[in-house]
């Protein structure tokens, strides 16, 4: 009898003219799929990088709260006009955007009442009913509402804050992963390769990455599966491959 | 009288599971995005990133060959199984997926005729009607079809073949950017910002990007534009704050 795998779909929705002009290059991605993957097998589906603009957010939020169980938004929550992601769910939700009790408090104890000036007091805006997610690096809360979870773009506040993520997600299978580097090219092998992947289709997905490395010519071979036994018959199947073929192996 | 400005809107689809799982981080959206701006005018408005899967390639493929002027891809035109997206392209819009005869011969002659074995010949196979984006690396031709560029996903190759995308696309007008760092943070300044980027709104997009330096806590502000002369108008009023406040700058 087959094992039902509980895959848990989640989307991320990276908010930034930044990042899609190219100035700035996108870290968050890496970063919340494998931490994502690493503690709750949770596994990220799509990602989607928009421009810091209202009707685009709210279109992006609507489809993308529908098709996946979870959406984290990166970036848009800051003091200052360009930041518009909370006003914008609010607005894709239909519920008021007002200040978080909470939020506003942390805030105004973080900076002093003397300090706390309408750029930091628009961190404490969010869509009413939303919870916080704490920040431990810089004070404003990220939050969550609905399905979606709202973290800033800085990556090292955004790092900060992820274990705080936590307590609102369901925890799926664990998808395990192996390489194997391999000394030759990707045309040698894909033949073999293709036979693998078809036999182990259910179980396991084989992805093949060419690299340069030290002036040679290489291809990590990486199988992932939520099923360590499978994982290690793909290994065994890709192994004998690697002999046959005489390839030298960089790493396993 | 207002200059009509021509922007012609681009999106960026790229397709592999490696990106997704946070294996390897994304490079080609900043690469593309900076060359299309610097070199042709172009602006990227949408990124998405999704799975070596045929159905999903097919839905995004479409969606955004309506919505955009250009479509670059990236990923999945190599040797092996999971490499799909010529194969799903073609799907798309319902063209045969065959050998094209002169990436065939690139290729034949690249590898010679004794090597040029089953996987290597998959290279050649592309959307009937494609024309062949060269590539002075790896042979390996990209392509184009109606108004989607299909590019590899491994970094050193697509830079070396996007100069042979220029002759396909049409020029823009180039946007123009200014970077302001200051010795600030945001909340200092949001108020004043928002209101040079009401003033502005119709011709300069004004972002503003947090930074941490040897210790210290700055803000980049950034302005982009298609004219030069609102530009540095903008520049001007920023200047004007950055005296009121009494704030440092580290680089203009």
């Amino acid at each position: 009898m087959k094992k039902k795998i509980k895959k848990i779909n989640t989307a991320i929705l990276i908010i930034g003219n930044e990042i899609l002009s190219g100035r700035t290059q996108d870290k968050n991605t890496a970063f919340i799929s494998n931490w994502l993957n690493s503690n709750c097998g949770i596994e990220v589906n799509e990602v989607r990088i928009i421009p810091d603009v209202e009707k685009t957010i709210i279109e992006n939020i609507l489809h993308l709260s529908k098709k996946y169980k979870y959406v984290f938004t990166t970036g848009g929550i800051g003091p200052t006009h360009d930041d518009i992601t909370a006003q914008s769910i609010s607005k894709a939700f239909k519920v008021k955007y007002e200040y978080h009790k909470e939020a506003y408090k942390i805030l105004e104890n973080y900076y002093g009442r003397k300090n706390f000036n309408d750029g930091r007091k628009k961190m404490a805006k969010m869509p009413r009913g939303a919870k916080l997610i704490y920040n431990p690096s810089s004070a404003a809360p990220g939050f969550i509402i609905k399905n979606i979870l709202s973290l800033p773009g800085v990556p090292s506040i955004l790092n900060s804050m992820i274990e705080n993520c936590k307590k609102y997600l369901t925890r799926g299978l664990k998808v395990h992963s192996k390489t194997m580097s391999l000394y030759t090219v990707e045309s040698n092998i894909s033949k073999q390769l293709g036979l693998i992947q078809k036999k182990y289709k259910k179980f396991v997905d084989i992805g093949s990455y060419p690299f340069f490395r030290l002036g040679k010519i290489g291809v990590s071979i990486v199988s992932r599966s939520t099923s360590n036994v499978k994982l290690k018959n793909v290994n065994n199947e890709l192994m004998k491959l690697v002999k046959l073929k005489k390839i030298k192996i960089l790493k396993i």
